[in-house]
């Protein structure tokens, strides 16, 4: 499924998902998906003297974003090919938001998920009625997994982010956040985006260029998992560094999606990126402060607000938050630990 | 400060708040106090079988809804009487209500708290500035504490619940869930309202009879402290007998206020109690699937839902969720049991 693109500029693959797609996606998730609020928090904005605007997936059905794009991608799926079901990869949340939209259409699916994926995940996908075969993440490619068993069912692979209507699908999520700042009659200076394979960012991306041009646009990533930031320096999709266990197990991407990163590219102001010490105290402060449960992939935007990596004083600034399923036994860990 | 009311059938006192003090009260709280969302959750829908619309004060400015019935009172101080200060007592949410909606006001807060309280609310309240005095809430009354610095300092006592400009504000809670249910085109069936005193029901039952009269309105309380359930029952205010330690901190209201069980008692259809262990199972059961954090106190209406308390198939039912100020050490003891 993953598509080699050329990337030299002016150059643009016919398969690149446009804002039209965005658009078109927001029809089809309109009363499934769940509009999630954008939140304000006056001890957060009084504490980096500005406005921050939290878009809350956590709230979403299945607990991410995910949910979007997958039901997005499954709904277009011809008649003809869903007696096969779907099939996905994924460490958990694209996961559930497979095994949901596959569920709300009545296609089987199967989730390809590493070993150690975190047990609320696992649960949950089995939970929407998925099936779930599991892989070892440091030995196995789950891409060969997928595909094989895509093959041997007639299964349509969904893929957790290089595919332009999954793009289409978490672009809703940025649809959304550029109209609920304009009802609260704000201008959004900057958009931070958590980001792995940069689905999410690359959604976002268009909806931010139609409607919001004058905003600025960050990807956030786990330190020593910024092969975003990387490739965005590079100039082309480059993997990051072998690097040490990171808490944010939604945003382990090897490296950008060929698709996400031709959309992100020319589209991305910077690349951001915090240490699992950063992203600890943000699930705290959110825990404390927000009263939001949020999972550590879904945490890294607002450790950057926290952190200082972003100055919002005196600005208008949204945040995905982008994702709430942490296991408990994690979840306690974090919160008693000290800041 | 509390009043002593007849309560003979159609005898109404004029103090007694109307729905017209609930509408001078959202326009003053407007701005300052969150407008929080009224939420839905698809898995919580479809495990139910109904809609359960979730109003989240546990988003509202400190963490609970108190605030808005404290800043409508402090509002309304006159100038003359303003440099004395405000004295509140409280177990926690209204202490940190008050103190916030002093210190935007620009006036000193004397908040009386039992020493037993959740060291968050005693570090919040501090937090916003005010200076907090401890008693023993097995030995001391609280009231006389109260009443003796406000003497002492020319401090306007703000009463936690049984005061009619604390319920015109805490109303406005309710104004905005009427509102916010037909902004999504739904009817209400019943509005579940979590219960200490009084206030917040004595409000919301203003709202729901000037604006969704055909709504039902149900109190919900821990067991052992169903003090306005017992007094529903009786037609006056009755205390409940002695009961064990609850972990509802909030709600622990010895009996209810004069002037809320006088607007309660022909506006509430029923009066609910939960246990703790039902209490624990929300919390658990808002973590994991709502990704929300809920204190105890704040989590009985859901606890009353999930519990089947309530039947919500086929029916449209809002409840508040209505703070979420609990200590780390507390929240992963709870997450550790098993339901």
């Amino acid at each position: 499924m993953t598509q080699t693109l050329q990337t030299e500029d002016n150059v643009q693959s016919p398969s690149l998902p446009t804002f039209d797609d965005v658009r078109g996606a927001a029809k089809r998730i309109e009363g499934l998906a769940v509009k999630t609020p954008l939140l304000e928090s006056p001890a957060l904005n009084e504490h980096v003297n500005g406005r921050v605007l939290l878009k809350a997936e956590t709230l979403q059905r299945t607990g991410s974003f995910k949910f979007r794009g997958a039901y997005n991608k499954i709904s277009q799926i011809p008649e003809a090919d869903r007696p096969g079901g779907v099939v996905a990869y994924s460490s958990g949340n694209h996961a559930q938001g497979v095994a949901a939209a596959a569920a709300l259409l009545g296609l089987p699916a199967v989730i390809v998920m590493p070993s150690d994926a975190p047990a609320i995940k696992v649960e949950n996908t089995r939970g929407y009625g998925a099936e779930v075969v599991f892989y070892d993440r440091f030995t196995e490619a789950r891409e060969v997994i997928g595909s094989a068993i895509a093959k041997e069912r007639g299964a349509t692979l969904v893929p957790p982010y290089d595919d332009p209507r999954v793009i289409a699908g978490q672009g809703t999520c940025g649809l959304e956040i550029v109209e609920q700042t304009k009802e609260k009659g704000l201008a959004l200076d900057a958009l931070l985006v958590c980001c792995g394979g940069g689905g999410l960012t690359a959604g976002c991306a268009l909806a931010l260029e139609a409607l919001s041009p004058q905003s600025r646009l960050y990807t956030v990533e786990p330190a020593g998992y910024d092969d975003t930031k990387l490739s965005l320096d590079a100039g082309h999709p480059v993997p990051h560094p072998k690097a040490p266990q990171s808490i944010c197990d939604a945003l382990l991407s090897p490296q950008p999606g060929d698709l996400t990163f031709e959309v992100n590219r020319s589209r991305v102001s910077a690349g951001l990126a915090v240490t699992d010490k950063e992203v600890k105290a943000a699930m705290r402060y959110a825990f404390r402060t927000l009263k939001l449960v949020v999972e550590p992939g879904g945490a890294v935007c607002l450790a950057a607000i926290l952190a200082g990596k972003v100055d919002a004083a005196g600005r208008v600034i949204a945040l995905t938050l982008s994702g709430g399923n942490v296991d408990a036994e994690l979840y306690r860990t974090v919160l008693a630990e000290k800041d």
